[in-house]
């Protein structure tokens, strides 16, 4: 696989796909359609919101749609679909909800999905997760093998519900759990009322998700900026209240990833967490960390991983520290900040002077391995459409690229190999 | 200043001073004594919270007070403290409040402070505050030149309280302000309610400081490592919520403070700040952000700073980022993390092969500048008290030292000098 001439098998780990929201009717249950119309009734109040909240730009929310329109209905027309990641050259893709940032109007029922949890009611956030789930698994099975879809996972409600979904959604054929990135006045994510929970996407093989959506905007004031300033960290945030209660430690099975976020804050999180655990400074006034066994690091390597959409050079050049491993790309296929539909200049620019080795790692072996694809049964696909390292820019002799990342390599992770500080940088 | 013979100016932009509780009863209004005596009732409970939260390690608390007893009563005792600054080395000091993170029994009057304001009785806090403050006044006029003192100033009340204390604690010889890291409830920092805070502020030329402190612990269930990965977050989060508000282009002569958090989040926020307002992302689906008048970065350059205790060499090799002249270096006495009493050795391993010139800087320059402490009347104290660069182990000729960070000098923030990713390491 590392032959520098065979087409790479890119797989996506943060893609959108979810219907026009009037069209959920069918997958819900008959006694939700009255909330249902309730909820579809808002959509105009919601749309003004997003405005308000500055989100949604009227002319360039336009634009985008009238440029992109074709396209778009691969959001949830699965022939639509296969077309424009045929023509990314992305031959497998982990399937999120919010397939519409920009307007709102393709959201599942009763705001299951990215939005934050807070107000939602607890059963019919399950409801509109169990619609959106259900036609979720009918639009992978279109083509089991390219999409792993993942179930929504609202956790506002009981326990005992959350894990029969999980089962119901593995059933039905879904890959991964999506559950809200915040909890909303519940019980925080080191709870122990959450133990079933992890236990069972242990046991079901289901990666869980959170994705940057919800934050706390009642205190934004309307500004744009602190929302957009601060929208990674509260999907990172379960990572460090799931470490550090013990949930890895316990449930050594437990995959968890944060998508949408970027992966930027994982080097000062890791590096942070370390010096904790490892007692280099604050040993003299803090106790230990009885929950865990082994350091952050090992944890993240076993069980972390981020779903880099469009991830920046800066987060790239940063990937010895994040672990090359736990780097999953992204195109966010439909989304406008996203690659598509120009993913093959968007990763030339991207890759061209990163080791070939280590970016079919973070272009899809690593969610193969994460997610369970069969890299077997892609690869006739991954040869037909897959861009070559040399489309990307990448040299046929590898030996100067390796070189001249050498340094920054064998640094890695500074506090651990004995470095006072990484070394970011390209060339001796 | 140059000469690299010339002893250094080192000023500490962060510090903490404060009674022992039960000594602040004669600051206290006559009108507050018996809430005082309860609040004095409740220090064992105080006391027992630190120690389930893992804050307070009994062995390593008693430890710690043990082998530096004499030294800790330089916390309050003014002549004391004068040996243990000469003993560093430290010619001047910012004064913050919280002498006691371990043992907590030497706190400000009703929890005014570090401490988070959720549950404060804004009546008690600001009581508590002006308490606290008198007593500031009273230690720093011991020796005006030297101390810095940070007044505290709740903002849990009425604003036109707050503004009266500002003028108050400004009259009687204080020189910064210490806003509470989080609005427990009220009003965000957006809100133009803080207004006239800000322009008092400005107008009395106090620098405006957050610390490290304030945090939502009922969301941590006693998991200190929760604690601790996001205790940086909440004193630094105001400063987006100032930024993008447009506080700071209203306010051309506020400056604003982060202490006690580090500074390695520093880089990230600018680079994602800048590159929102820039537009080089976002742009297509983002409204502009009509509050500011120029890119993050001039503000952060104008009008912020970070109170950076103890840094990291992590922290200092990304100096071309945060900007050189934005780190205020503090040695955090009395704090048992800090680098008194070995802050020579400290200074030494830290900086090095830090150009003398930056080191100047960030060693006081920039915190004389700021909080408008007379260089020339401590000239004297730091020729004979300050380390001499070749103390710090820094060469005489300085020609190789500055040629090898020369790449991460030019580099720079990146994303405006045109590079990919910052370069951080040294030599070519």
């Amino acid at each position: 696989m590392t032959d520098p001439t065979d087409p790479y098998l890119i797989i996506s780990a943060d893609c959108h796909a979810g219907l026009p929201a009037e069209r959920y009717r069918p997958y819900l249950e008959a006694g939700n359609h009255r909330a249902f119309d309730d909820f579809l009734g808002q959509r105009d109040a919601r749309r003004a919101v997003r405005a308000r909240r500055g989100i949604r730009n009227e002319t360039s929310a336009l634009k985008w749609q009238e440029d992109n329109e074709e396209g778009l209905r691969g959001g949830w027309d699965a022939a639509q679909r296969a077309k424009e990641l045929d023509g990314d050259g992305v031959a497998a893709e982990v399937v999120l909800p919010g397939t519409d940032p920009v307007d709102g109007g393709v959201a599942a029922p009763f705001g299951a999905g990215l939005d934050d949890p807070e107000g939602q009611d607890p059963e019919l956030g399950m409801a509109g997760a169990r619609a959106y789930n259900r036609w979720l698994a009918e639009f992978c099975a279109t083509d089991p093998e390219r999409h792993c879809g993942v179930a929504v996972l609202p956790l506002a409600g009981e326990v005992d519900e959350a894990v029969t979904e999980i089962h119901r959604a593995r059933d039905s054929g879904l890959g991964a759990l999506l559950i809200p990135a915040t909890w909303a006045g519940g019980a925080p994510f080191h709870d122990r009322r959450y133990d079933p929970v992890w236990a069972a996407a242990a046991e079901t093989a289901m990666p869980v998700l959170t994705h940057a959506g919800a934050a706390p905007r009642h205190e934004y004031g309307g500004h744009l900026g602190i929302e957009l300033s601060e929208a990674a960290w509260w999907p990172a945030r379960p990572l460090w209240f799931l470490l550090w209660s013990g949930a890895f430690e316990r449930h050594p099975g437990l995959r968890f990833g944060v998508a949408g976020a970027g992966c930027w804050w994982l080097p000062n999180l890791l590096w942070q967490m370390d010096r904790l655990y490892l007692g280099a400074h604050g040993g003299k006034k803090h106790s230990p960390f009885a929950a865990l066994k082994r350091s952050p690091h090992e944890y993240l390597d076993r069980q972390v991983f981020v779903c880099a959409a469009a991830p920046q050079r800066r987060e790239l050049a940063q990937r010895y520290e994040i672990g090359v491993d736990n780097i999953l790309w992204g195109s966010n296929f439909p989304h406008p900040e996203g690659t598509w539909p120009h993913t093959g200049e968007w990763l030339r620019r991207a890759f061209h002077d990163i080791p070939v080795g280590e970016t079919r790692r973070m272009l899809g072996e690593s969610a193969a391995e994460v997610f369970g694809f069969d890299k077997r049964r892609l690869a006739p696909l991954a040869q037909r459409i897959g861009p070559t390292p040399e489309a990307l820019g990448q040299p046929r002799n590898q030996a100067p690229v390796e070189a001249c990342w050498r340094r920054a390599r064998e640094t890695g992770r500074h506090w651990l190999t004995g470095f006072d500080f990484p070394f970011v940088g390209v060339g001796e």
